[in-house]
């Protein structure tokens, strides 16, 4: 298990250019998306960093939701700034961003394939030194800060994969509540849906010692390795506190306790997935993220899908007072009863897909070993058919 | 929050040559003590390193309890060496030794007392960067794999102290349950409520927003920063492990299960309390075990003493069915009660301690305030007598 360094509290961001001196940088790449830009956050962080005297570029062309095109961007910029460090300030999709600028700058003469995950890439394994890179998250979902993972559209096959290294991890996560307070409501229940899929996927992914094969030299084990003590930990404890808190954060912008649990249940669900990994559902989300038909019809797809499926492709769950046989069913109405109340698009026709799109959304999950496999259960063409077709309407 | 990279299971110790390959080793360091250097967690990690192809020298001569001076002879031969990384194959004694030999081979030009606890030393933040440093505890006690503390007898004062960096943590910890089966039951007892009351202190420490002064810049803070969520959470995590698992792994060498789940709640609670920090108990130990008595009269004065003081000064646990004001007493029952079944040494008065000792022993509690400032409580000196007069007889 590779963990994280976390440090939490309002105000935090404040401290990022003491921590940047600290470690001795002088050239420093602050990543963002346009939007953020012009947001107390990134305003926070760049304040710091004049304060402490550090040189800096802005580099704010993220995209959310990033292409391999958008990752290539933000390489080139970063080749071109020659950076000791990274700060990204957003969401997943910055923080991913900045991982990979990082890694194809640090390893200048690899081809951008050598690190993405087979079988789309060659899943190389990373051997190069990256430079320190600190994580500022300012959404409550992908808990991106702990993990070794980024994701993107790789455009040409129409499917989501990533970099999966935990060389790649951040340095330093710097978790503050503060940024937590502007978001909508509906971003949150979206957002703290992610939450609570991560926890359930890395808490019923197989045990770490029953994947296989096992690698024979552990810096090919992959950064999703299967649920563990450890992951569990973390993942029950999200989901402890997303039963508690999520309701609260998405009814009252001011709860300043539940959006502060949230932000930090998204950092521990995040180190529990990060170590354990994720599984079915993931693996359908990222096809359905990556498909243009909901890009283009539903602002914000991923979190969506992610809602969608959930209720569905998830047995196993530690229900202890039920008979194990009921444990499933139990967690789906529960899960059913969540979504309603909180108002999330109900099923993927709410989001804009029809019957019509099955075997393309089947076709696309086939390939994701890399999370598919992880998964309790194997499942089949037509497992996977049966289930985005109840995924179409949820309660 | 800063954690620690782990990897658990039965046989771990068996990759050590290839994480050393992986980072780039030519020239390792591997410490041990001289009974350990002949028994099989030493010689699987000499085989692995042998099988790998790296040349490594041998240092055997750490000093269970290190002091100040065993401390320099293992920094002597680091800096001799000049090492490119190192392993630790021991108990709490081995690698807080090797962190130590690791720091000041780093940064040759240091005074020994630059980056010892002040007010004995100077607490000088450390800013070189330090060789990776792999351990593999053999014990299921200290969680030192976890940590950035060093701990040792200070002679000249006769005082337990230590070095609190997080950049003396190590690389990477291998927690092989394998090498737990060879432990005599009263040293798992002994070892186990050494795990018990770290768990214990940390969770009853100050909050981390309570503790002050609090300090203008990051690298400033104390590695004892504080009971905070995620600390809270490897601490009832490893109270929970105890309590299930101490007395099987006490009473049944061969129970593999009990055996492996005391070595991982050591390493919970060690990232626990690394981050939280002990208070009270710990202070009051490391009088005790720097107090030549003790160490002439008993064979383990640290986990005895751990084990003996630690019903009295934890008031404030987590018992919800109680009323509050309840907890501390209901605590020191269940404490009592289970240092008796576990035949844990009755008291101070069984390790040889008498009533004319306690003004020596407060006199030593007094300066330690890198920890008792953590307590839950203010101590005065008339507080230290009482706690120690308690603490004569037990059960």
């Amino acid at each position: 298990m590779a963990v994280s360094n976390i440090r939490y509290g309002a105000g935090v961001t404040k401290e990022v250019g003491m921590d940047l001196q600290n470690m001795g940088a002088k050239n420093v790449c602050l990543m963002t998306d346009k939007n953020l830009s012009r947001l107390p956050p990134v305003q926070v962080a760049m304040d710091s960093l004049v304060k402490n005297g550090i040189h800096f570029q802005v580099y704010d062309n993220v995209r959310v939701e990033p292409t391999d095109a958008s990752f290539m961007d933000a390489i080139e910029f970063a080749k071109k700034g020659a950076f000791d460090a990274y700060v990204a300030v957003g969401g997943g999709s910055t923080m991913d961003t900045c991982k990979a600028a990082n890694l194809y700058a640090s390893s200048p003469n690899s081809d951008f394939l050598d690190y993405v995950n087979a079988p789309i890439g060659k899943g190389k394994p990373v051997c190069v030194p990256l430079k320190p890179l600190i994580a500022v998250p300012t959404t409550s979902g992908t808990g991106s800060e702990t993990t070794g993972v980024a994701i993107f559209d790789y455009e040409h096959l129409k499917v989501k994969t990533g970099i999966a290294s935990r060389a790649i991890k951040p340095t330093l996560g710097l978790v503050d509540p503060l940024h937590t307070l502007h978001m909508p409501g509906q971003v949150v229940a979206n957002s703290g849906f992610d939450v609570l899929c991560h926890a359930l996927e890395s808490y019923t992914a197989i045990p770490y010692h029953m994947r296989s094969p096992c690698p024979s030299n552990p810096i090919t084990r992959p950064a999703y390795q299967g649920s563990n003590p450890i992951s569990d930990l973390w993942a029950v404890h999200a989901l402890r506190i997303v039963a508690k808190y999520l309701k609260r954060a998405v009814r009252n912008p001011d709860d300043i306790e539940a959006r502060s649990n949230m932000h930090l249940a998204s950092t521990f669900a995040g180190i529990g997935f990060g170590n354990a990994g994720v599984h079915l559902e993931m693996a359908v989300v990222h096809v359905l993220c990556a498909a243009d038909p909901v890009t283009e019809r539903h602002p914000d797809p991923a979190s969506s899908a992610v809602s969608t499926v959930s209720a569905l492709c998830l047995p196993g769950a530690d229900i202890r007072s039920a008979r194990t046989q009921d444990a499933g069913p139990m967690l789906a109405d529960r899960l059913r009863k969540f979504l309603f109340e909180l108002d999330v698009d109900d099923g993927l026709a709410a989001i804009g897909y029809s019957k019509a799109d099955i075997p393309a959304l089947v076709k696309g999950t086939l390939p994701q070993e890399r999370v598919t496999k992880l998964a309790p259960r194997p499942q089949s063409e037509e497992d996977l058919s049966a289930l985005f077709e109840a995924a179409m309407k949820l309660y």
